[in-house]
This record gives C-alpha cells, sequence and structure tokens, in this order.
C-alpha cells in the first residue's frame, strides 16, 4: 500500500470524488487486512440502505479535503 | 458516470444544495451499482425518520464544500 | 422549491440558524417528497432523544457553512 | 426566541464551548418545542453513553463554528 | 467548571490531543452532571467497539478545531 | 504516551494518511487503556461492516486536519 496516495491532485471533480471513494476504502482495509472477510461483509452494507448513506457521508467529508486541496479546480 | 460532475460550480445556492444532493446519490451508486437493488431499498430509507436525517447530514457535509466551491456565492 | 434559497446571507446569526435548520428540512423533502408521509414519521424522531440529537447535528453541519457564508456576522 | 443568539462573540473559549452547547440544544427545542415531551425524554439521553457522545459530538461542531468566529481567542 | 478552557493554545500536537479528548468529556459532564451515573455508564461505552469508534470521532472534530487555533504547530 | 505526536507534518499524502488513522486509534487507548479488553472487542468492529464504515469516517475527520496542516502537499 505504499503508493495508493502519491497526490490528492486531480484533473477534474470527478476524479476527485472518486478519490475520495478510494480513501473510504483504504481506511476499511487498514482495519481489516484480510479480503476474504470483506467480500464476506459486502452484503452487509451494500444491500443495506442506512450502510449506504454512511458510505456516502465519508466520502462526502474525504471529497471536502481532495476538493480544498484542489482549489476546487477553480482555475 | 464521466461527467456527472465537471464543476463545482453553480450559478446560484438552490443549484449548489441540488448538486450536495446528487454528490450524496452518486457515492451510494457507486457502491451499490444495481439500480434494482437501489430500488428495492427505497423504502427502507424513505419511510425511516433516522435515515433521512442521516441523508440530510450527508448533504449538509456536501453542500458546505460546494458553497465553499462557489465562494458561497457572495458576488 | 426554485426559491427556497436566494442567498446564504442573512441579517443575524439567528436568522442564520433558522436557515440552517431549514436547510436541513429540505434535504429530507427532496428526498421524501411525499408529505403525508413525512408528517407519519414525525413522531418517530420528534419523540425519540438519539433522533433529536441527530437532528441538532445536521443543523450544526448546516450552520457552520451558513456562518462561514456571513463572516460570522463580524461586521 | 427572538433574541437567544445575538452574536458567536465570547469573551473566552469556555463561554464560547457554553454556547455551543446552547446552539445543540436549541435545534432540539425547535425540533420538539414540547418542553413535557423533552423533559420525558430527558433519561433516555443522559442515561445512555452512545447518546451522550453523540451529544458530545453535536457540540464539536457547533464549537468548531464559535471558534472560527472568535479567531480562536488568539488576540 | 469555570477555568478548564482558559486557551485553545497547546505548546504541542500531543498537548493538543489532550486537550481535544477533554473537550469530548466535558460536553458529556455538562450534559449528564451525576458523577456515579458517569461512572454507572463507563462499561456501556468502554467495552462497546462502536461507542469508542464514536468517542474518536468526537475527538477527531475537537481536534480539528484545536489544531486550527494552534496554526497546525507550524512556526 | 509522550511522544506518539511530536509534529502533523508528513512527507507524503499517504504518511498523512496513515497518520490520520493512527490518531483515530490513540483515542480509543486513551478511552480504553486497558489492551486485552480492546484486543477482545477487535471482531466487533473489524468483522462488522458499520464499524469499519464509521473508522473510516474518523480517519476522514483526521486526514483533513493532517492535510491542512501540510498545506495538503503542494509544495
Amino acid at each position: 500500500m505504499t503508493t495508493w496516495l502519491p497526490t490528492l491532485k486531480t484533473a477534474t471533480p470527478e476524479e476527485g470524488y472518486e478519490l475520495a471513494v478510494k480513501m473510504a476504502r483504504v481506511a476499511v482495509k487498514m482495519t481489516q487486512p484480510d479480503a476474504d472477510m470483506r467480500d464476506k461483509l459486502r452484503p452487509d452494507y451494500a444491500e443495506n440502505a442506512d450502510s449506504l448513506i454512511a458510505v456516502s457521508h465519508v466520502v462526502a467529508t474525504n471529497f471536502a479535503t481532495v476538493a480544498a486541496a484542489n482549489g476546487y479546480w477553480m482555475d
């Protein structure tokens, strides 16, 4: 996991959003490194409305950081 | 999903709020790409007070980012 | 719902707080447009301590944005 | 409730923290205006660890705003 | 409780983190002033993973404020 | 625990993210100092989707602070 986050800069807001999603996933991987266990847990959140909303909140928090890092892509 | 977020700029605060709602939904779609499953889950949150409050929190977090990106529409 | 948020500017912090409450409610309305359903859900959160705390958190998040937009009413 | 928040300025960080607590309570009052109901709900959160932690989170979010409004009381 | 928060300035990031923990606890004390009740509730959160994660979130939110107040200890 | 956070500066975004994870864990340790108890609780969150999402949210909040402290590693 040494090169997954070389920079917070992205070319577009969309790519920034995708980075925010990725960042949300990495914390999960670092806390539960077992890929089989993560796969087993997938239906628990992917088929649960409250879990999906919680995922969206984490992405929103990460996106705030990515957007600030990119000057909101205003240039 | 390549053009859903070309910019964080919006003409008005209202459009910014609508963008924040859209952003909240996209993270859900990226985590649960199956539209049928999402439709099936809809009553779970749309008819649940706590889920609706949680949705509103995600929108608030996204709106903070959109509002900052727009200089709070002060011009 | 085209004119509910013409600006984030308010004359006073109190009005800003009221706007933050309004913003919290609009996301709920946009997610659950059926007014009868929302009325039916009201006791679920208005008579539940954890739900009320969650509402207060959403308002706090929105108020942060409104306060920043108003330069914290320092002038 | 017309004069509860005349300003976000406070003389000290402590007073700012107390204001943050007050702000957290006002959103609850605005959502559940019935004082008897709020009194009835009090044990539900005051004797519940998770509810108390949630209250603390709302206060933290409000305090961030109050602290920023006061320039972190650095002068 | 008149002198618990004389300033947000701390000498080091670590002391700032400790202040953030303290701030998280004060909101709990202000909401539940009865020390015996708080002691009774301690196992409910100290032996519960989700409660501990929630505590960490409150600390993170407070630390953001303390860190900003200290200019991120960059000098 | 006197030297765990000498600075918020990190060489890269990745190291900043790792610091954010560490910060999330320290609040847990400070609240539950008993390592055996923490080990016992590990499956409760490491094998629970909602807990893992909550951990990711705490990391996101801490990372926002670390990223700001590092000027988003833009230099």
